[in-house]
């Protein structure tokens, strides 16, 4: 599938919370924290999720023309109905441009790219910008520390092309997989039918996400692993072949677990200690981080990989 | 983009609302309704949308193979995380099919129809199933007679695959729009950020769903003329080579205003009135009882046309 990542943005929320100030929220140590999650500070947002993504959309856009279709790949939801896509919309004081939401929890980003990159190669839309927004502060439940620690708000956006001729930027490989029997790992039960909000017995911590740590780190490095073999099998390529790993910032833990796959800490990107998990918002962040410090070089083979409530598994090879 | 509709799947909850049933829930006689919405009756489902969704997969995939990919295009949620695609799957007893959710309110079944489209198009995925389930009966706001009467629940879903050799099924054309400054006229401000459901001011009504009908009506009016225009020149056909509209079940008087650009009511498929606007599924339950129906020939031209809330525009043209 023949598409190029033509640019990216980034956009952090002013706000910083260190280890040491969430600490006596969640009455566990600024130690405790860091060994836990590996997350020395996240940014809190306190603008809503839209205001962050048309940051980075127009961080993105630069000084290039519109983009034919909007894809908003974000968790966080401004309200139920409208989609979050047309709030982006409002806020970049866009009309006419077609946009809607695509969710796969911390997926959502790898799925809208892989989504986007078939449209494109399909003739459908010249210029995609997907977007990433997420304010999961506010769904932070404080009375389950391992959750609460790991999050952090912020939002990226990259915008897709078709590959320019004489480029050879292009997918290799992409897989994905769902395993529905690993649901109730990372949950927020409430807002929809199941707790309804209207609901006598839906309770305050229905409405906050939850994730049973150690359950899900067991079952996301065995999924894991199995689809980075299924990804360089389809791509033809070998570990060493991959010059830059952008994974999902799942956790400290999560992150040194990469590192045991195969691939060394200077070919992984790794902001989780500087932004914590912003869930759908994690892996363009992490994209546009790697942009931003100058280590995305066309021609490169860049592995994207991670895992989301669901369980959710997904990853990507790209030559850049 | 070459693709074939190869099969349908259709179910509704047992459980029928008529009128004269309804009429003392909202304060409105049966006349009133009837008038207003078109609407004779409609089902209520007692189980999930994963439940609804499923029955419909299942009818839709008969005894043909399993999909390699589910999209859930529905917007009644399950819960917030994970998305209702994996809900749907374990209903399914499946495990490890890939598979994500498309909001794009009322036309998601389109842009999910164009997407799995598109995935095909670009080998990504042979058999794609794509599943609207809408529970909406569960927010309705019945203070709000004229968007509580419109309401109703049920399922289908539709199998895509690449179009058979010697066959020539495909899409003519596929056009979307979204104009945000129609943000306020359907919505469900509930369930996000902006009315959280433990924030101290979020109120009973923020989590039910109300429409303002006619300035929705007036704004949808214009928006699906323009709409035909666009799709017909791209498709190069006129109105009369159309051979079967199948259009969003919004209302009775929306379903008239169909007649008004150049559709005679023989060409259209109407089941607001036994089965009222089911928000997203309209489209593939209107879809899967034209086939039941056998309105459905190879070869014949199709147009699906619909707005929903956003305001979201969509439609295609498809050689059967």
């Amino acid at each position: 599938m023949r598409f190029q990542v033509a640019s990216t943005g980034f956009y952090a929320p002013p706000t910083i919370q260190t280890a040491a100030e969430l600490s006596p929220l969640i009455g566990r140590s600024p130690e405790w924290i860091l060994s836990r999650t590996g997350v020395a500070q996240r940014r809190i947002a306190h603008e809503p999720m839209s205001v962050m993504a048309a940051h980075a959309v127009r961080d993105a856009l630069g000084d290039g023309p519109q983009a034919d279709l909007l894809i908003n790949a974000s968790l966080t939801p401004i309200q139920l109905i409208p989609d979050s896509s047309v709030f982006i919309q409002k806020e970049l004081g866009w009309s006419q441009t077609p946009s809607f939401s695509v969710h796969a929890t911390c997926m959502s980003f790898l799925v809208a790219m892989h989504t986007a990159g078939a449209l494109i190669s399909a003739g459908a839309y010249k210029r995609i910008v997907v977007v990433s927004a997420e304010q999961g502060s506010r769904s932070r439940d404080m009375g389950h520390p391992e959750s609460a620690a790991l999050i952090g708000d912020g939002a990226a956006a990259a915008v897709l092309t078709a590959t320019p001729d004489g480029e050879d930027s292009q997918l290799l490989a992409f897989s994905q997989s769902t395993w529905p029997e690993g649901s109730d790992l990372a949950e927020l039960r409430g807002c929809g039918t199941r707790k309804h909000p209207n609901d006598a017995d839906t309770s305050h911590e229905d409405n906050l996400f939850r994730m049973r740590g150690t359950r899900i780190y067991k079952m996301a490095v065995l999924k894991v692993a199995e689809q980075i073999k299924t990804l360089l099998a389809e791509a033809n390529l070998t570990t060493d072949d991959i010059d830059l790993v952008l994974p999902h910032q799942t956790s400290g833990p999560g992150m040194s677990a990469i590192n045991r796959f195969g691939f060394p800490p200077e070919k992984v990107m790794n902001i989780i200690g500087e932004y914590g998990n912003c869930i759908a918002a994690s892996i363009p962040m992490t994209l546009a981080q790697a942009e931003l410090q100058g280590r995305l070089k066309r021609g490169s083979r860049v592995l994207f990989l991670g895992t989301g409530a669901g369980l959710h598994v997904a990853g990507a090879v790209v030559r850049w």
